[in-house]
């Protein structure tokens, strides 16, 4: 009963988030699935257990997920083939690699990086309209990159936490937070941290949002964080500018370090 | 009756290539639709001229367009924003510049560049499904990017010519041929050349991966060129792949030169 680790991307534009809600689209449904058919369950759930919730319309370049393969030995080029070949074309599958019966998706996960895209010019662009959030009004990058940089440690991030959150702590250890300015009004915001609270990536932007607009000061980031109430941050930047990155579990796992054509190339 | 100059951004994946056709959806077409809607030309086609065409389903970054505002002086910035809030989505207006009578976007223009983007791994991605041609096969990279420098100057592309193509000539000077390796099996081919007949980036890639597969010796290129047959060559690419990166035109225009808050905010 090998267990399995998959790197899963999509495109979130056209799924309600990634866990199974009845009635809508979502990526463990679709996943599911087709593990389902893969595997030819005949019909029993292939349960897929992710490293965490995306929102809807959120993007993934590198969620992680596991299953269990149910006594059958997969070859694992045929798996990811095969997978990539049932799932819908905003689904797809990087890699995949047998991890040891302890390995959670979620709980052995020691860091999340997200990257937050905008497009900050005048004029909207056609070709960005799905990744990049399109500000138009002028923004003081310098402002947000030094706010930004406030979040680097362990925070209490109560106040970046959506109100109709779940109850898990708010207390996150955030390893990287920076603004880059890629030239031609594209920026990025990228965070690493251990642990996220519903919305938080999205709240922090459209903090840092505000504080580029002069709508409120640099030092209400650092406010926000001490005064923990949601009221003191500031709105729910859109989630098509936000894409999980990447997953970060123990280095002795070596998971899907190895290049793109070992990983799961017909070689391996 | 001031002549304008737009830069123009699409996703081509909806239409059915640049030039109006009847009947089928062209960036031409919903273009002159949104001037005519902006200038209230009531029902007078307002002729938008491009500085060539893109086949169905290619992008553009960059593609220039003049047209003739009829009298009216208009404020570039209106422009821009109106055109922006008029057009569909997989359209956009980058900037407008008021140039002088006698430019003209085709004939002006001096060298057209476009980027041809593969994904190269085992496994299709579903964030680069819209942008990049997928082959799943390894490539030798080393002796494509050999291969693509001896397309540098100026030479017969007759060879390279869709055979339904039209009759301008088919000598072309080629100023840059490049293939960038950017990690992650993300490739891009860059060519920039002063005129290019139809099809050619899209065949001169498919040759590049022929080669790239060991289905073709390194020297086809060139023979192809020399041979000026369009069976040398190898067969055309896909479409989604290519995107128009921009047009320039004489240094003295100073065309779309200024960065993006300045060319088309409301500050000018």
């Amino acid at each position: 009963m090998p267990r399995i680790a998959l790197k899963v991307q999509y495109s979130g534009g056209k799924f309600c988030g990634c866990q199974y809600q009845l009635g809508v689209r979502t990526v463990q449904e679709e996943l599911e699935k087709a593990l389902g058919t893969f595997l030819r369950s005949g019909g029993r759930r292939v349960k897929a257990v992710f490293s965490g919730r995306t929102d809807s319309g959120v993007h993934a370049a590198g969620q992680v997920v596991h299953f269990d393969s149910d006594g059958q030995d997969l070859d694992l080029w045929r798996l990811c083939w095969g997978l990539n070949g049932i799932l819908p074309e905003d689904m797809s599958i990087a890699a995949a690699q047998v991890v040891p019966p302890g390995f959670h998706a979620r709980f052995s996960a020691l860091r999340r990086s997200y990257v937050y895209r905008i497009l900050n010019r005048p004029q909207r662009s056609a070709l960005l309209r799905h990744t990049h959030s399109f500000i138009p009004m002028p923004l003081a990058t310098e402002s947000m990159a030094k706010a930004a940089l406030e979040l680097v440690g362990q925070h209490d991030f109560a106040a970046f936490k959506s109100t109709n959150a779940d109850t898990t702590t708010t207390i996150c250890r955030v390893e990287k937070a920076e603004l880059l300015n890629l030239g031609e009004g594209e920026l990025e915001f990228r965070i690493a941290a251990n642990h996220f609270v519903y919305n938080m990536v999205r709240i922090v932007v459209g903090t840092l949002v505000e504080i580029g607009l002069g709508k409120r000061p640099s030092t209400d980031l650092v406010d926000a964080l001490t005064g923990r109430q949601r009221h003191l941050a500031g709105p729910t930047a859109p989630p098509w500018g936000l894409c999980l990155e990447s997953v970060e579990y123990p280095e002795e796992l070596e998971l899907f370090t190895s290049d793109s054509f070992q990983e799961s190339g017909p070689n391996k």
